[in-house]
């Protein structure tokens, strides 16, 4: 008998190990929880994770065998992996996959890690398992399309399920259990959009709540609570209810020689994904052209429709998050500053006059061509309008972060110890110790303390 | 300037007092109230419950300020809410709004009482915190529509919202944090039908998560946190994620002066409601005829769409919860034993073999009358063909238990001592005790101690 492309997914899902999984793609693993975890860090002290955590302080343990990272305070796994979800995506730094439009970092690691502290598991384990959450998110987010993506947050929905995948494989499920773990987690997934027009803080919710809901589906199913067998395709399921363009065949999409880990992009930028090819086509264009922002009367953004349905929405930005999803902030920082991270964010995106200027001068418009491409490649193009009356355009095939065109580890290793700094949330020797666990993770005999002794 | 469907709502719900609510329907709130009581306690011991309660225990606190009534162990308010929530459905004997197709009370009274107990809140203050969220719940449950509830499970998402606004009421919520509590909340409401075709527990999931998920989302809406200010009608909200019928203007009717809460129904059968209007019409068949069960050859049990939607999946059920949701099942029950209650199901759902003989005999048949009714009325039909060649035809315009035929207190008691002494979780006189203090609600000066002290 055929499986159905779920029970041929659980089934890989169960069954492959480490000695499978080629090395460039354990090594990308370790890239990709390292910048998970600095992004992590970096969430200290924003007022969604604050609001989080004490949420977690009334609602849960005083005291627990895991850990909140950015303030080092231990619970129980559940809500760590509730505080670190939110934690780890708010400053718009964390990994994303192209194809799914999936952030799997910022709910997978936290519901791993949350678990492997508790049970005192090694890093190779913690590595497998992470692994077997980003290959099942990658492929349900891909499956569920981009009609899903237009009104739900992929990294909601899809995230929990990727949650609950990475746990199970933790805990060694067949495939059978890994299937009533999805159904607990796809009964479970939720997160809309609406949130983006009023600057809320849904977001943070939806990363936590992905986490620790994909952490509770993997923990029923192992006490026996069961779930629909079939939730991504069944006639009530998710794609039935949340989407009008799912593809099964997508779900089982190169299962054991496609490692759609390894296509997970790092954020060069500290802003919404969208913003980035866009960014760093007008990057390439001033500097090829050798032009100040003011030389510039109007930039085109070239853009796919994803880019506008969410960014759409954010034609004023009142709030530094908000700004990360606002197209003209982010060309204007870039424009007026050379670059768009945290610290350009802080200080310029809100107040800077010429910023703002520039934000008015900049329009997207749908490219067919880009949108055709997209979600599996994700092309930059502007178009320049100078003062001095010249047309101008740039484009980027490969923006900075894809695999293509990727982050070294020194790289990384920056970026992270800017994030730490940013937070003040571990000191630069910390964070040398951390890279050096980092890179040899698959070797490490637990994931506890490590920012030394609990306190 | 006019307010939107969402901000007259909030408003309503913001500003009215238990003054402005007619002395009736605060009377029926103490019946839905009594009814819900009961449906928590019958859940001990059931294994969804127990499941769920294990993940609370190793998530949660070891004590708190809390009930779980079925278990009497005391926890923080989010995981009372979240046992409570579970064990309130299991058996599927709580009430239900015929229009919105909602079962409020499995998923409003657990965040109340939760919070309720944690502060010392009076008995008014839980039945105004109550209303409100029946008030709320039913008519967002009508403004999603049918669409809605073809493919998702309206006491889990809508639950959501309404245990949100309902502990948003006990805090005093003003308009506007009363739409960043339902921002917060629509953005995690979920829960899909597919487990029906499993048999699997996530129906006790989807209660439990609704109020637990409800009053976390009230909870960091009192903490400051947003959400999105039109979650239910916004161009990325609920129903344009979740609905293809959604009717904004269902969300205002009669706000002040129609108290929805008051047209919530009872169960008398221990079954899914949707096979109520034909048990009901069956039985009233066999008493007027004179028939035994095998008398009857054949039944056709003329129906509404929703409950072909609903019921339709189980075709051959393997658990008396699934049993439940059988058509054939419970007019064999009805048939053979005179009643499809607790015991009934317990007893003979799985293993009687007239019951199953009589099953096959059932048929479900879309009515077009009936469906146009649906769900303002749920109209019970059945056409009966019996061994010696007649054909007799029984119809029941409002079931044993809708507003127009609704259960005595005399008959809610006995149905509350039936649901504590089935799930052996308080004495007859603990029960009795009860009775007094519930008939008496709006002036009990806390809700503690239900059962006496704590242990």
């Amino acid at each position: 008998m055929t499986d159905n492309p779920t029970q041929a997914l659980c089934r890989f899902l169960a069954e492959f190990t480490l000695d499978d999984v080629p090395t460039p793609v354990v090594e990308k693993t370790k890239d990709l929880f390292l910048d998970w975890f600095a992004s992590a860090l970096a969430g200290k002290g924003t007022k969604p994770v604050q609001s989080i955590a004490r949420f977690a302080q009334a609602a849960g343990p005083q005291d627990g065998s895991a850990q909140i990272f950015c303030t080092r305070a231990y619970t129980s796994p559940y809500f760590a992996a509730l505080v670190n979800g939110a934690a780890s995506h708010v400053v718009e730094q964390d990994d994303v996959h192209n194809g799914s439009v999936f952030h799997p970092a910022a709910v997978i690691f936290p519901a791993v890690m949350a678990v492997a502290q508790d049970e005192q598991r090694t890093g190779a384990e913690v590595l497998l398992a992470s692994i077997a959450g980003y290959e099942a998110g990658i492929r349900i987010g891909e499956f569920l399309g981009r009609s899903h993506y237009r009104i739900f947050h992929t990294t909601a929905t899809v995230g929990t399920l990727a949650a609950a995948v990475a746990v199970g494989k933790l805990w060694g499920f067949d495939a059978e259990r890994m299937a009533q773990a999805l159904g607990s987690a796809g009964t479970q997934a939720a997160g809309l959009w609406e949130f983006l027009r009023d600057a809320a803080d849904s977001k943070q919710l939806h990363t936590a709540k992905a986490a620790a809901d994909g952490l509770m589906a993997a923990w029923l199913a192992r006490d026996g609570f069961t779930g629909a067998r079939d939730i991504l395709c069944g006639p009530q399921g998710l794609a039935a209810g949340m989407s009008s363009d799912a593809d099964p065949s997508r779900l089982v999409d190169g299962l054991g020689t496609r490692w759609a880990t390894a296509e997970t992009s790092f954020k060069y930028f500290a802003s919404c994904r969208h913003t980035h090819p866009a960014a760093d086509a007008l990057k390439v264009l001033m500097v090829r052209e050798q032009l100040a922002w003011d030389d510039i009367e109007a930039v085109t953004a070239h853009v796919h429709q994803g880019a506008i349905d969410v960014l759409g929405p954010v034609l004023d930005p009142r709030t530094v998050h908000q700004a990360k999803f606002s197209m003209g902030t982010v060309l204007g920082l870039v424009a007026v500053h050379g670059h768009a991270g945290l610290n350009e964010f802080d200080d310029h995106a809100l107040t800077d006059a010429k910023v703002a200027a520039f934000r008015d001068r900049v329009e997207m418009l749908l490219d067919a061509e880009i949108d055709a491409a997209y979600p599996k490649q994700w092309i930059g193009r502007v178009t320049v309008q100078t003062r001095d009356g010249r047309t101008l355009e740039a484009r980027v095939d490969v923006p900075k972060g894809d695999p293509g065109n990727t982050l070294t580890r020194e790289e990384l290793q920056a970026k992270a110890l800017q994030l730490a700094r940013y937070s003040d949330s571990a000191s630069q020797a910390e964070m040398h110790e951390l890279f050096a666990r980092v890179w040899s993770l698959e070797a490490q005999p637990h994931v506890n303390d490590w920012f030394g002794a609990r306190r």
